[in-house]
């Protein structure tokens, strides 16, 4: 893993495509700081600042580990400061003059963030530069797709585990732990990045019998119960049970790029009404993916979805309890576990190739348990392709 | 764990001190909306939002789930809201008007969301009142302080634990995977708080050997090599050796409450040096909670472990290498890993009982090792009290 860095070709196209963009926007410049989105467009997810001017090259400046940034970037200028005070000097050095407009990070830079860097940047206008950076993101190259394979490969192997290791008695959050373990035995990093202030990423969303119905805070179907009222989502102290649903959401993510799948499993035998419904979440999982090409919006695949699972039976179970449903059946994914574009009701995104969805019909048997799939999967020039390796399957252990 | 509620008497006094210090502020009402404050001060994490004016009972908002928020929360209005532009409405039926001023949490409050809030609340003046909430969290309760020593009780199981179970050829992500799994089942809620939208808290702080000592972009005297450059800090994919200083920084969660502790470990022999270096950050730590009582500053602390640091003859190596030295050596803790106060070189801050800090006295030995121990405490009226229940040594397996 210590050999891994980021390709030069990647890093000068995806700051092309940025400009492009910025240019469309009438937008002089940006400055990027989030870690992810510097990691993205620089290759090193060290302490800086990247300033992208319309057209130009890009310089980076660095607060923190200078010698490490060097090494992993492919950014040609790179330029060690102390305070991001230093940085308008520095631009009117190599640019000649500060932008007109300045595009921020305005979906995760916090408002006192922004108050301060308003009183280093004097510029005209800011704007609000992250819609652009995750239209660039959104669309993969192949290098990409590849280290989401290699992703899923970890997370393929995980899932095999999981046959073998599940036990009734532990509990949900310890067994979650033994199959963590595991996977990071294969290179998976433990850390799942979320965009949001608000959002959690962890990785033991278990949901197990009636417990794992319970819908809460988070935006999915069901919440579960979690470890305490300070957590009240996912994996919990209860302890996996025979002859029960249980719903494995497993995210993993290698060089920064995540999978995130799930699959049911059951020790001794599946109830009939959860393996019913865990074959209909498979049949509208598969629906879904026959109708995904490009120019297809998103909303058409909800709506597909959804008239399948009417079609099915399950009007009432599907994407959660009535009152709670989510209106959504999968998220864009890469270097965070939830991207752009979401496939939901309301977006009119279309599909193009080189997008990678998470798809995830899921039902709540409110009371009883939750049942459902989730997968992987690149769009192409003429369909899709699966990035998931596990088998569309209920494991019956 | 389920049967965990925060008393009604702590989100009273909780509130009756934040009105306080709303009122000296000048500062009408605050809407507070990210989860741990949230948390905080209703005992419930839910999808909401809380108004407390500066006088008069709050109101609780929540969106999502509210069977769950009535059976967390004590406090007495709660009500249920399906979109945030319902709040302004339900203020004026209950207070007759709209503050003057509106405090919001400004170092995590997204400028987007901050935008949105502005279209929604029109008020005259929109304040930060992040502050407000920090000072009112940094003294903690005996309630709390029970909780973290619950928490406490976890981690020193954990550090026991690690001695029969550390092994050559582990892993350092792999070990951490392995000691994580023995505190979840000892009720270890996994996911650590981490407040800033750039600061990430992990489960797996492990620094070995040479990798150990690596500088990097967090702010921490060593960084480690991490997994990859999409996440260059922490554990990462070098085994443990025989032989060599094994820094294992834990964080654990027990009902929100967190615990932050550092220790040593080797197998085999501790390396002379490295041993030394160990005692050395020990005496420093003995040594500056010697000096903790109330109305010390945190300043004077810093102060006291830079010249202790320095006759012991560890000027160069004391909280990280010439260049990348830290200038804190502590922090508050509680329903976060990082709180405040800082224990630092420029902050004015005088010691109240109440206070929980971590304290960190570290070494940097530049491709050689880190060194040094973090153990948690609670300033008393005369003094102060350990929190950590795990021996301040240096453990050789």
């Amino acid at each position: 893993m210590d050999d891994f860095k980021v390709p030069s070709g990647e890093i000068e196209s995806r700051i092309k495509r940025l400009q492009i963009k910025m240019q469309d926007a009438g937008m002089d410049a940006m400055l990027i700081v989030q870690r992810v989105d510097l990691f993205y467009f620089t290759g090193t997810a060290q302490n800086g600042y990247l300033y992208v001017p319309a057209q130009g090259d890009p310089r980076l400046f660095i607060r923190k580990y200078m010698p490490r940034a060097q090494k992993e970037s492919s950014i040609r200028e790179i330029l060690k400061i102390r305070s991001m005070r230093e940085i308008p000097g520095r631009i009117m050095d190599y640019y000649g003059r500060l932008p007109g407009s300045l595009g921020l990070e305005f979906d995760v830079l916090p408002v006192s963030d922004f108050n301060f860097y308003q009183t280093v940047f004097k510029v005209e206008r800011y704007l609000d530069g992250s819609p652009l950076i995750h239209e660039t993101r959104m669309i993969k190259s192949p290098w990409e797709i590849e280290q989401m394979e290699r992703t899923a490969m970890i997370s393929g192997k995980t899932f095999e585990y999981m046959k073998t290791a599940i036990s009734p008695g532990l509990t949900e959050m310890e067994f979650a732990g033994m199959f963590e373990t595991y996977a990071r035995r294969l290179g998976h990093g433990g850390y799942l990045r979320a965009r949001n202030f608000q959002a959690k990423a962890y990785n033991w969303h278990i949901l197990s019998g009636k417990n794992g119905s319970m819908v809460g805070f988070i935006d999915a179907p069901a919440s579960g119960v979690g470890t305490s009222a300070a957590f009240p989502c996912g994996g919990g102290n209860k302890p996996l049970n025979v002859d029960e649903p249980i719903m494995i959401d497993l995210g993993t993510v290698l060089n920064g790029y995540h999978m995130d799948e799930t699959r049911m499993y059951a020790m001794g035998r599946m109830p009939d009404r959860a393996m019913k419904a865990c074959r209909a979440s498979i049949e509208i999982h598969d629906t879904v993916l026959e109708n995904v090409k490009p120019g297809v919006s998103v909303s058409e695949l909800f709506n597909i979805s959804v008239s399948k699972a009417k079609s099915l039976g399950y009007k009432e179970q599907y994407l959660g309890p009535e009152g709670y449903k989510v209106s959504f059946i999968g998220h864009g994914i890469g270097l965070e576990l939830v991207e752009h574009p979401i496939i939901a009701r309301d977006r009119d995104y279309r599909l193009e190739p080189g997008m990678t969805f998470s798809l995830e019909p899921k039902m709540v048997f409110e009371n009883e348990f939750s049942a459902g799939i989730e997968s992987v999967f690149v769009v192409t020039e003429t369909g899709h392709r699966m990035i998931s390796k596990v088998p569309a399957d209920i494991f019956v252990c």
